[in-house]
């Protein structure tokens, strides 16, 4: 099965790469190819696959982990370079299965910041799409032995890495070989944190999920990344081991992280300082860090929840989230990519030629010294059918609406639109079998919720149509979310909408807008009804006068995804609302 | 002249620590003792004295600092042990004047963050003031040597500190000794920034002022401490430049640092990452990092250009940031004390007992890893008296009001007063020349802003009495600081009140407060009407119902100063507005 995510059991069954296929359309036509071409020319150019050949190592101590994720989206897009890659890695790989290039630092001697068990863990889930997408070749040989000494060597004792990620990626290498070991392994590493297993640091040990058992979280906190993987592990070894209890505790740490720690963009992630989720309701948009790859790690998360459970409310999240945070992270060329996703930004960006040193969310980069969201994007956009539809004895379930072909148990259907563009969706048959089967498919909680269901015995040619609400609407945030109270958002579909302010437009500091009126469509932009606010000049800024209300202009919003594909601008999500 | 900056020219002259003597009361009765014994007990505990003896170095790379700060309180206390301290400090002295305890690691070889130069600079305050208070001693000496081996090895070439420091405390030892290479080295540090004259960090070259030249920055940027005492030294230069353009360059800096920089306590300091000043009305209350040592440097700043120029304003932002960020850095028994001032906490601090490794706002700790603030407390605190009154051949001026007595060229004041819990001051004469003098004293910008003026002969005995209105202001934000709209602060005298929640109290998270009557008093606290809100169990945040009115309660405001001192709580300024 070419899935990332393969259970044993679970409500809800993946098809895989080959079960569904994506039409030319939003999902269908990213650039893909583009990202994974990018991406292997900037890691040829900044030294890190040459790291495994020996000589100055060059990048940061997790580099290996970036060549490793984009062998694992050439793996699911079947790009041949993988080959070449994985000759390339198995030269550097040492007799016991120790694969690390930064050799000859001494073997785990700084498991809180030296990612070497992380970076397996990439290499691992690298191996596993190959294995999945084309059978067993030198790949799996290499990630097999690096695994075995990672059993080796860590079995037994209090030991773990500071960045989870190996432990799903142990789960998924369990469940693509049966060798059980992988598994004890991994939920060893998952049982261990919060005993403590590693030692202090200045952030906290919260932020390596280390201050709490899994069992005994509350709520997804610290670094948003590494949480967010190790709760990927969690629920992998609740379904593997049949833990409802365990599966429980997950569903309720994830219920509340969406609540309180959860932009509306679907991006994790409120503050810069460790790159962490803030406490509960502190969601600023300006300094929200939204990490893509905290984007890319929560589609992972509700996928995996989505299997085990079958509650829509997991797909709600990924639409949300694929939308409004992983489709934001490249440029609509697929060469520059955002670190971080705010929900403004006040300061214009500065146009970055060659690698960034820095996290900010102002422009996007072509390469950062921190580069791993470019890869996340790959695979991510490599595997993507993944999250489409799901399939059982009965039928068909469809959680994303986007072009497609799905095809399985003899059943093939073919879902035609143009969302999020319209909500026109046709589900035509292609190929049926006699007996009945039974086609669902999720209503998004925007559009009221619920599932579509037809069953019965189906023609090909048959259609099935479904025409899903898209006016704009206004959107108020809860009352606790103090940092943007006041304002309003506008959302259509599965997008949010955002203000862009290229040079010439009025402030975007300086605007309201009033909601007696409704957004108007223009395109795939929306226009609202705003005033300029009148401003003080330069003076104490507590206790003046009131801001008066200018001049009327209307505001052009355009999809969130969209923002900063025009060169510098201000942006930003949340409106004052004209009282 | 017993103050800490000594201009040779300027609008205002400092009567220094002779001339005013503050009586009990707010500022007279602060514990600066207690606060000097705890800062020596704790350097001692933690091994930052006994690094000048050599034996394993133990502290940060600026612990040095945190001796020589607490040597310049004790200079301004008369504090015996300053001699004590001298005699260790002078032990590790270097033959040429080098003078730093982490040697054997080689000269300046990181000035980026090697902090050499700023530690010198500490010592050279804690030198101006031991000379200033009790003449020269071994202390001058060492700072002499110290300064001069800087300027034999500096004065050529383009290197600067990164932490901005030494470049005030060569201009004041140049108005302490006479010595003009004290105050082109000086010049010269200053000047060389932005050339650039640094490395470049991740953190940008903002973060340590080496972006642009002092004399073209638009406004304070980067690290807030780095920002603001290198805006000292600019303003030191402007002045014994007599350069007219620079000194106003500093005060537009100044100017709009205030009016989009600053929070309603005069804190500065929006992000933790970097510590450093955000954007433009970037203000957050819960990520508001307003360290007290920017409160501290704020002071400084604002003192140095209330002498230069003579303009009010000055004052009035000494006054508001030493009421609501210095005053609020200690807690009341001067035995703990808060790293960053933020506006709103919205998850109780844990108690510290020992040494405390992170630098955040929820509960004051007695020591901490970089411990900057206390001892920056222990000499502002010791040096209050150079805030309160100026003096010229006309008379003198009251900039701070305060119990205290101020005498100057034959006039002598005595001013009683219970502010800022009252708002009458009595200005008494207790002993006059025969000539007419001049008194003046600045209504503060709350009451309306002007100078009261009186001028004639004076006998002992007469006395000038003012009221101030005292009664509690609600105040609203410029609408550019979206961090806080929709919101209401409330402020009596220069005091910024917040509510507190003890354990027991509703959530502040789920209360607005009514502006429909006004705050009563309740002896020096406050009571406010609000009402709890209805708010949603866990689930989307945004889009939900609106959020309903429910019970009407009482709500208690505390002086934001006194926050923290009732164990663990949460806390917030800026209070949520029923509409």
């Amino acid at each position: 099965m070419a899935n990332p995510v393969v259970p044993s059991s679970g409500a809800l069954s993946p098809l895989g790469l080959s079960g569904v296929r994506l039409s030319p359309g939003f999902w269908g036509s990213q650039p893909t190819q583009t990202i994974i071409d990018h991406c292997y020319e900037w890691m040829d150019r900044v030294g890190w696959i040459a790291n495994f050949g020996g000589g100055p190592r060059r990048g940061r101590e997790f580099s290996d982990s970036e060549v490793y994720k984009l062998m694992e989206a050439m793996a699911w897009a079947g790009d041949p370079r993988v080959e070449e890659l994985t000759r390339v890695v198995a030269r550097a790989q040492e007799l016991d299965g120790y694969l690390n290039t930064r050799w000859p630092t001494a073997r785990y001697t700084d498991l809180e910041w030296g990612h070497e068990l992380y970076c397996y863990g990439h290499l691992i889930q690298a191996g596993v799409a190959r294995m999945r997408v084309h059978g067993e070749d030198q790949l799996s040989e290499v990630v097999c032995r690096a695994a075995d000494h990672v059993c080796a060597r860590f079995m037994e004792g209090n030991e773990v890495c500071g960045h989870p990620e190996i432990e799903m990626a142990l789960v998924e290498l369990y469940r693509q070989t049966g060798a059980e070991r992988y598994l004890e392994m991994a939920r060893r590493f998952v049982e261990r944190r919060g005993g403590p297993a590693l030692a202090d640091i200045e952030l906290g040990r919260a932020y390596f999920q280390d201050d709490v058992s899994v069992r005994q979280a509350e709520v997804l906190r610290g670094h948003v990344v590494r949480a967010l993987y190790l709760s990927c592990a969690v629920v992998d070894l609740a379904v593997e081991m049949g833990d409802k209890e365990l599966l429980e505790t997950a569903e309720g740490q994830w219920e509340r992280t969406v609540a309180r720690r959860t932009s509306l963009t679907g991006g994790m992630g409120s503050r810069h300082s460790g790159e962490s989720f803030g406490d509960d309701y502190e969601l600023p948009p300006d300094r929200a860090y939204n990490e893509t790859c905290a984007g890319v790690a929560s589609v992972m998360l509700a996928h995996r929840l989505l299997l085990a459970t079958g509650d829509p409310r997991y797909a709600d999240q990924i639409e949300r989230t694929l939308y409004n945070v992983v489709a934001a992270g490249p440029a609509l060329d697929g060469h520059s990519f955002f670190y971080t996703n705010p929900l403004q930004v006040r300061v214009a960006g500065e146009v970055v030629e060659g690698v960034s040193p820095r996290a900010e969310g102002g422009l996007r980069a072509p390469w950062r010294e921190v580069s791993c969201c470019p890869t996340n994007i790959a695979r991510t956009f490599a595997s993507l059918p993944a999250y489409v539809a799901t399939g059982d004895d009965q039928g068909i379930q469809v959680h994303q609406i986007t072009a497609a072909t799905i095809s399985h148990d003899g059943l093939s259907l073919r879902m035609d639109t143009d969302y999020p563009w319209s909500g026109k969706v046709t589900l035509r048959v292609e190929a049926a079998p006699e007996a009945p089967r039974r086609i669902t498919m999720r209503t998004p909680a925007w559009a009221g919720g619920g599932t579509h269901e037809w069953e019965r015995s189906w023609r090909p040619g048959e259609e099935i149509r479904v025409d899903l609400p898209m006016a704009p609407r206004w959107v108020r945030p809860d009352p606790r979310i103090d940092a943007v109270r006041g304002c309003v958002a506008v959302e259509r579909g599965p997008l949010v909408y955002c203000a862009e302010s290229p040079g010439d437009a009025p402030p975007l500091s300086e605007i309201e807008v009033s909601t007696a009126t409704e957004p108007v469509e223009r395109g795939a932009d929306l226009e609202v009804e705003a005033h300029r606010i009148t401003t003080e000049p330069d003076g104490w800024p507590y206790g003046g006068p009131a801001s008066g209300v200018g001049e009327r202009l209307p505001l052009s919003l355009i999809p969130y995804y969209r923002w900063g594909n025009r060169g510098p601008a201000t942006m930003r999500v949340w409106l004052p609302e004209t009282r």
